[in-house]
């Protein structure tokens, strides 16, 4: 049991806590549930990229899923070997994949025919030779929200199937190019394991159909998603994903990555909050906190429940909806909730908290952001400091 | 006309520019529909607190609306006088009440009763009598879009005119609180007449009623929430916002305040980002850029519409959806609009870009923020310098 009352008191409000032995049983789980086959864990850096995090991830063996430049290099920077580190992403810039090619990363895995000229050429340039993937869309729907939604074709990701072919052939041809990789990632926060196994059908006859012209794909990328319980949502075995994605592999021999975030570390996390006032407008009871959206977003931007708990307060709940100090109706943590009655103060746990927290937050309002706290083996330790007015304020008065 | 790829070779992409004399212009059309009154036009500063924004504005003779510490922080630096700045929002923490008040700001805009109790404790601890007004919620549809719609009673923000009568009796009462002010605030991008017209009648009825029972309101506040042209939207004249304010408060000497935020500088703003490559996925074509929705929310967050343009391109247009290198299905600017045919490095304007536009930036994917750039009368200046890697991981390096 965490206690989140002492740490509220020692690091303050708002704040983020992670629970890095969690963290440990998520990541073991999986490469666990693998074990059949060989295996790339690649954790999809996005999700939560505090630089203890990934260097815990790190540790344990894990590789990095990055998507920006900065994110390669905070993979770097917390320990991650150079070959288990994969650049994905539909926009790369120049100056981002001229850096990852001096790196010399895994691979860079390809959204776009035009994206891979500019990588032939960039190679080109330094004399190099890529090592590629191909995001394929295998136009599969996921059945999740659909700003997360990334399987179905009228989206910005990957190429279909006949594109994939050409552009193999392509770079199989090409002195800067070495395509070693597929890719695909239909969504995050998947539930159901039959679009995933369905995918990985579509995917693995395509390697096998390069296979039979010579274009031998070494890493077989199922990319991310897995889902995690908010609610009371019923969410996909490691073992069974597995063995579905095993189930379509047949007559290959590829290494296996994976890209979870969120299944990583969503539940690890919590966000801290405390009770500034209560209020009732009309019969209708709002709970105001000293956190808000731009601390966390996730029930702003995807309506997302997350669970909530006024810690060690009980007594006559009622309804009510957890608000931040934001002026927009859509600043908001949980809704219709029923809640004990709070006092100014009380804290609020807002659970599952870990991933696409703290990387989406802003300073909106002029709020800074959260501090972020490690708990290791019942020890806490800050993993980043509350930011200041001064952090805040600082590039723009260099300009004054 | 701003030469936009001039600003794009100089400062790189993404890139906000202001046009501070458009500031300027829109400043003096407000100030002068106000001048058959005593008025301030208080600055709402969340909607661009970029200092060198607000000292140009301070400059000019506005106040500022704040809702945070921070933000009244950087109105005190850029130069508004502590006579003309207000601080609003319906969660102030006892630190933020406690500073403001020593700063002697104009007043604290009161949202509840339990609000309230704290000033009034902390005034007490003070030894102050703390200037405040009170936020009513006149219960009017200003009909705009729900997330920042806040004038009906369902929300979290101010108290119905019972309530508000209450509070500014004890507040009279009170050793501690000077009820100088009364405020009301509807909603955002208001683009019709009608509900301010209305709110404002129940208002001024209401300080009527007060001035009945001897408690004078000095300072009546209409909040902001003027809409400006993002599409072909009709809005509301300055001119006829003010008579149609002035019309409700027969028998009443007060000062007008007024809080635009999206007025003063949406349309001022121009989001600057550059082509990465072209695709089309079966038969859907897509424009990634190399700004994202970490740079630029409003369209994730509020489907909100901006207009957009690439500089100096003509021809074949087709429908197309402009994108960031963000994995998400949300990251996109602008959907199913007629474009010419892009190439990389093509420069694409996004207009309205002012308010609610680098604010509400975060670090998302590891993406450092966009520099800030203001254009007065024809010059250019940094107002706020490009984040880098190391800005982003400071805070973290720091616990390593
Ligand atoms: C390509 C790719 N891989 C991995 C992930 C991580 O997803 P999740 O956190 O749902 O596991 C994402 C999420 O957007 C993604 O786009
Ligand atoms: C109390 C208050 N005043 C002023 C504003 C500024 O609104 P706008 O930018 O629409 O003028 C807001 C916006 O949220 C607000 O909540």
């Amino acid at each position: 049991m965490i206690d989140f009352r002492a740490l509220a008191d020692k690091y303050d409000t708002p704040l983020y806590v992670y629970d890095f032995n969690h963290i440990t049983e998520q990541y073991q789980k999986l490469k666990k549930a693998f074990s059949g086959r060989k295996s790339l864990i690649s954790y999809a850096v996005k999700a939560n990229s505090n630089l203890s995090v990934v260097s815990h991830l790190a540790g344990l063996g894990s590789g990095a899923d990055c998507v920006s430049i900065g994110e390669v290099k905070r993979a770097l920077m917390a320990g991650i070997p150079k070959y288990q580190i994969i650049f994905s992403g539909v926009g790369k810039g120049d100056d981002e994949i001229e850096e990852a090619l001096e790196d010399d990363i895994l691979l860079l895995n390809l959204e776009s025919e035009a994206e891979m000229e500019r990588v032939e050429a960039i190679a080109a340039k330094l004399g190099k030779e890529a090592r590629i993937s191909i995001r394929v869309n295998p136009n599969i729907d996921p059945k999740t929200h659909p700003y997360i939604s990334t399987g179905l074709h009228e989206n910005k990701f990957g190429v279909d199937l006949e594109t994939a072919k050409r552009m193999y052939i392509y770079a199989n041809n090409s002195k800067h190019l070495d395509p070693v990789g597929i890719h695909f990632h239909i969504g995050s926060q998947l539930t159901e394991l039959e679009p995933i196994r369905e995918a990985s059908a579509i995917v693995a006859d395509l390697v096998r159909s390069l296979k039979a012209i010579k274009i031998e794909i070494k890493f077989f990328d199922v990319g991310g998603g897995l889902g995690i319980v908010y609610d009371n949502e019923t969410t996909i075995e490691p073992y069974e994903y597995a063995q579905a994605i095993f189930s379509t592999l047949y007559g290959l021999d590829v290494t296996i990555i994976c890209e979870p975030g969120r299944f990583m570390v969503g539940n690890c996390g919590y966000f801290l909050t405390r009770v500034l006032y209560e209020k009732v407008n009309e019969g209708k009871r709002f709970v105001i906190v000293d956190g808000a959206m731009n601390d966390l977003l996730r029930p702003s931007l995807y309506n997302a429940y997350h669970k909530v708990e006024v810690v060690g307060k009980a007594g006559d709940e009622s309804e009510a909806d957890i608000v931040g100090p934001v002026c927009e109706s859509g600043d908001f943590f949980a809704k219709n909730r029923l809640l004990p009655p709070t006092e100014h103060n009380d804290l609020v746990v807002v659970y599952s908290a870990g991933a696409y927290g703290f990387v989406m937050a802003s300073n909106y309002n002029t709020r800074p952001r959260p501090a972020e706290v490690a708990i290791v083996d019942g020890k806490d330790r800050c993993i980043r400091q509350r930011e200041t007015f001064e952090d805040l304020i600082k590039l723009e008065t260099m300009c004054l």
